[in-house]
């Protein structure tokens, strides 16, 4: 296995995480996520862990870095999936993932980013209008 | 790594194999998948194979025995994101994996799949009456 595959769904991006993550892999993952949200104006970027059963230091680091990296190019990363283990083991390694929002699904995580459901319909979300029409009553 | 993960998407399945399926990854991509659709009542899965750079016999019979599965429990598979080479090599191998449908990215199965394009917004397409108009005026 070269290098982790970053799937394209809309204005989107998925990566699955399946593989540890040596030093060469998280970097090239870093590479090719970053050169992919420029190319394809992704608005938003899904990370799924749901494979990994262990998540040491370095992989939160990366996880962090992405997500820095992604917001700059104004791009918002949501880690989905996580183990409950995992999660034990990260706040024992002092590791909170500050700045990395997370869900529980990529059904979630997609209605985080995009606001609508994982189903693909509309949300019945407030329109636009009228949320600039509610702020400007003030 | 265990096994392969299994994300839920709406009414859709996606599968991204990374790793060489050796004989019990396989088996167990089967056993979880069919158990899958059948406790999500999932009517598609999309298996993205475009980290493969190799895909001997062994992998294209354990495509083709997914989808048939798939296909019995009411769940439409494509396959996505093959390589060129690959599409070679299947060929040469005498292997067409006849009864697979295909796609090119995720974006464009998942259209396959839902009828809906990738931006999950609903697709431009022709509308169907003008379509019909057409072949009609012959």
């Amino acid at each position: 296995m070269d290098r982790i595959p970053i799937l394209r769904m809309g204005s989107l991006l998925l990566v699955t995480i399946q593989v540890d993550m040596h030093d060469r892999l998280a970097m090239m993952l870093q590479d090719d996520l970053t050169a992919k949200i420029s190319e394809t104006e992704a608005k938003g970027v899904l990370i799924d862990i749901s494979a990994l059963e262990v998540v040491d230091s370095f992989i939160g680091r990366t996880l962090a870095n992405i997500a820095n990296m992604a917001r700059v190019l104004d791009a918002q990363t949501i880690v989905v999936g996580m183990q409950p283990a995992v999660a034990i083991t990260l706040v024992e390694l002092g590791m909170t993932l500050s700045g990395v929002r997370t869900a529980l699904t990529v059904d979630r995580g997609m209605e985080m980013l995009t606001g609508r459901n994982g189903d693909y319909r509309r949300a019945e979300s407030i329109a636009p209008d009228q949320a600039n029409d509610a702020s400007l009553e003030e």
